[in-house]
């Protein structure tokens, strides 16, 4: 089946023609014949409810969809993720990143090994660890109890347990306080280093391959700065979230502040592992536990029901719709809710590093576009932002709204217009205002823009769970749509390896190679200056 | 002019055929056929350095992108935007941003006042202010010293302080201690509160309009939190940044705490005004000066520079090529600077709104692509995350990097590694990995991506003013081809009004009118919670 191209699959070609005709229909005119919509393009899977009825679709679309996922084998293609077969196939192993949250011992074995007791075992690890921290019977080398957590990771080591700890801070007590460095630009380690005490701070090195060039700079800079601070043995207080145990031991970290992470779960999939370690300690184990089982509620929901009602199955399809027959090349991610700020940047990494990719497992190139880009921004802001362009600008935009109904703290006045502010958004980019009075060319919005609205009782650890392993599956399901695999990400290999090499021209080491004269003034500007 | 399309122009048809030729060189074979390509497209107004030479261009793409900004009369319209002209015709008003950082008086009268003395005015206003903020000699409710200054405002009001200050964070002393809040979320503004001290809190309420829902919300909150902390006046820790200043005399805003920004400067346009009281209180006035001698630097080399080493006009044409020509829909923006995280976000606002237009000057639609949706985000960090997707995607991506070849903390061997970095995923980008040994179809990287980058010495206030005014003039350029107005934005107001209908609905006030069967149950998703 991979060998044949998508794109002579009957169900494409109808869909194709399908386009054509539901393309010529106002969103509009689709709710006036149907009075039912609403109700008819929703699901409801609590706490959350998904209303796609704003998109350009009707119950053919829908049917020719789920024909498309049946056509590409996705039934079988989920059961192979959940029973552990290797479906990444460039690196030669399973995908598991839900078994990280299975409550069930699914007899899935890597290396003769059952992952679900490595899990289970890992997760006791961070559970007696967390207790010990919030008790506060770990110490920094002065004797005093540690209250505050620096991760030091970039990428899925980093992007996952930020998101988390912002999401859910209304669910932290305040006990340890944590940041977060990635970047290997010396203002952020340093903004970090101004604001906490050595004496009473400890540092997570997340690094799964333990040699990501930014990661392993900015915990060195921690080391000696705890070093220049006074600890004697500075590694006492370094924790490693790693796949290589033994590199960790070598850079001197105590056997016991050493957290497993396993090549089976790739970076962008890895929060629920010990990844989450910042997240448990800002929350408390028990809350991290609740993240862990929304995100099992969404594998049953995706594993057992049926295409049409399946949450991440639906928004695949929706964005595979938009991107292969509407032509769209980008999804516009709008949280109003402050504590999703990150989300756009998370599903940026999650579904761009997924399936950014131009080789289908077969080996060969595809002739269709893939993963579209994502970006966005929380709401209200963003309607004095870019949101102009959206409704008068000239391209093709899915906008996806999330909001929640009720807020935290129970205030109303606040949450209602929040509220307000996102539902009108998806309402102004359909209907627009042709035939309103008064209205000049310029200030025309012409409408039929789709839109998804994502609406969640409140943001608890079990919805956030639930919402960022609906986007995983997602993300899986265009994937299988796609025959490409969303576990690798080699793209990303050679501008390490560049950078290594200009690094190493600027120190003047040696002359590496030859660089074309654009790369070579840039570098000489760094010389110079 | 404006009348005929832009696509029957002649040189718009040369453009088409030229862009068939150059699409089928690569970038690597322009660098191969030229020596000096680097130099030859590159562009210094020191201390930036401009690198388009990893673009689809050769020396006949420039004279034509130069000839098609000639034909659509860019000089004279440059010319325009300097002198005054009403060239907000949908508003009836001039741009006069560039007025609020102009040393010499121009001799522009808007409602016969000249726009020069309004302008040193009120400069000489927020430096007597200043000073008096600085020296503790503007004391709360109890005597003592102000020392925080909370920001409420949204969009321009918000993104441009809000990114100024955070890149200028080297030059403040830490005197005063600055904050943001910008959206209608009670998370964010509570989080703020919770920081800060009632006794040594100024809020400054930032709204041209005075009227913006989510502002007044929040001074609001910011005015009764005063009081609850003992506050008799809460009013007087509240300055107004405002075109309306009896709309904020009538708040109970003292009238010397009064700043005024004027009708012919957008919001988006507004860093330069006293919205920029924030930045100057936490660098000073002399520094917020040279921010503005940068920008003014930038208006001088805009208005006198021939098109083709011109900065703003060569980047304002060659995102015209990338859109019109090669069909893309979007720009990357990569600093690879820490103190420039918000970039991405803040040239969100300034393109899309000001470019996400369909109606020309002239008032007809238009027949051809405007603004591209700008999203992106820092390096390294992007490289863990969303890069894959540009190295190995199906999608046309211009991408444009930053970076300062000096940290301003002196630092040489973090910022060799994070200079290396940046100029490694240019040359990632084009050359690819094609021919390199052992290279899968996985790992094969195309290249031939196209990209731009921006080299400054190191983030100075002055060099950050010319940065912005860059981009300023850029999509002015843009514009100017496309015909359309920059400085309004019709399309922000619809969702404003129906998200009150809405919230009148919730309130159950009243029945406002029928919504569509979708709108209608996510409201009900409210009510139920």
């Amino acid at each position: 089946m991979a060998a044949e191209s998508i794109s002579t699959l009957p169900t494409w070609k109808k869909l194709e023609i399908h386009q054509g005709e539901i393309s010529r229909v106002l969103l509009n005119d689709l709710f006036a014949n149907n009075p039912k919509r609403g109700i008819d393009f929703s699901i409801e899977e609590a706490p959350l409810f998904i209303d796609y009825s704003k998109q350009p679709v009707n119950h053919d679309t829908i049917n020719l969809l789920v024909e498309l996922a049946e056509a590409r084998g996705l039934r079988a293609k989920i059961e192979d993720l959940f029973n552990g077969q290797v479906i990444n196939r460039s690196e030669n192993r399973p995908a598991l990143h839900h078994a990280l949250r299975s409550k069930t011992d699914h007899q899935v074995f890597v290396e003769e090994k059952n992952v679900h007791s490595l899990v289970v075992s890992e997760l006791e690890h961070m559970e007696a660890f967390i207790k010990l921290l919030h008790s506060g019977e770990i110490k920094g080398f002065t004797g005093k109890s540690i209250n505050t957590l620096v991760n030091i990771g970039i990428g899925g080591s980093d992007l996952g347990p930020r998101l988390a700890t912002q999401a859910l801070h209304a669910f932290a007590d305040g006990t340890i306080q944590v940041h977060f460095v990635a970047n290997i630009d010396k203002q952020e380690i340093d903004a970090v280093l101004e604001r906490v005490d050595a004496e009473q701070t400890l540092f997570i090195l997340a690094s799964k391959s333990f040699t990501s060039l930014e990661t392993i700079t900015n915990a060195n800079t921690a080391r000696d700065w705890l070093a220049r601070n006074g600890a004697e043995n500075p590694c006492n207080q370094i924790l490693a979230v790693t796949g290589k145990p033994d590199a960790a031991k070598a850079y001197g970290i105590r056997k016991e502040n050493i957290f497993m992470i396993w090549d089976w779960v790739g970076g962008r999939y890895s929060l629920w592992s010990a990844i989450g370690l910042p997240v448990a300690a800002a929350i408390g184990i028990n809350r991290f536990r609740d993240l862990l089982s929304g995100a099992e509620k969404m594998d049953h929901h995706f594993r057992e029901t049926s295409f049409d009602q399946n949450i991440p199955v639906m928004l695949g399809l929706l964005d595979v719709w938009h991107i292969n027959f509407f032509g769209s090349e980008t999804l516009a991610i709008i949280p109003y809710d402050q504590s999703l700020a990150l989300l756009p940047d998370y599903l940026s990494q999650l579904l761009m590093e997924s399936n950014g990719k131009q080789v289908k497992q077969s080996g060969e190139f595809v002739d269709y576009n893939t993963g579209a880009i994502i970006w966005g921004g929380i709401g209200s802001n963003c309607q004095h932002a870019f949101m102009q362009l959206l409704h008068q600008g000239t391209h093709h935009i899915p906008a996806e709204f999330l909001v929640a109904s009720r807020a935290n703290d129970n205030n109303i006045e606040y949450q209602r217009l929040l509220f307000s502010s996102c539902i009108a958004q998806g309402e102004a980019l359909m209907h627009g205002n042709q035939g309103h009075e008064g209205i000049s060319n310029d200030q025309l919005i012409k409408g039929n823009h789709p839109s998804i609205t994502i609406i969640y009782e409140s943001m608890t650890p079990e919805t956030l769970g639930m919402l960022l392993a609906m986007y995983e599956h997602r993300t899986f399901v265009q994937a299988c749509i796609w025959g490409i695999n969303p576990f690798d990400q080699w793209g990303v290999e050679l501008g390490k390896k560049i950078a290594l090499d200009i690094s190493a021209t600027i120190e003047g080491n040696s002359v590496i190679r030859e660089f074309d004269s654009s790369t070579r003034q840039l570098i000489d500007r760094f010389s110079k200056a």
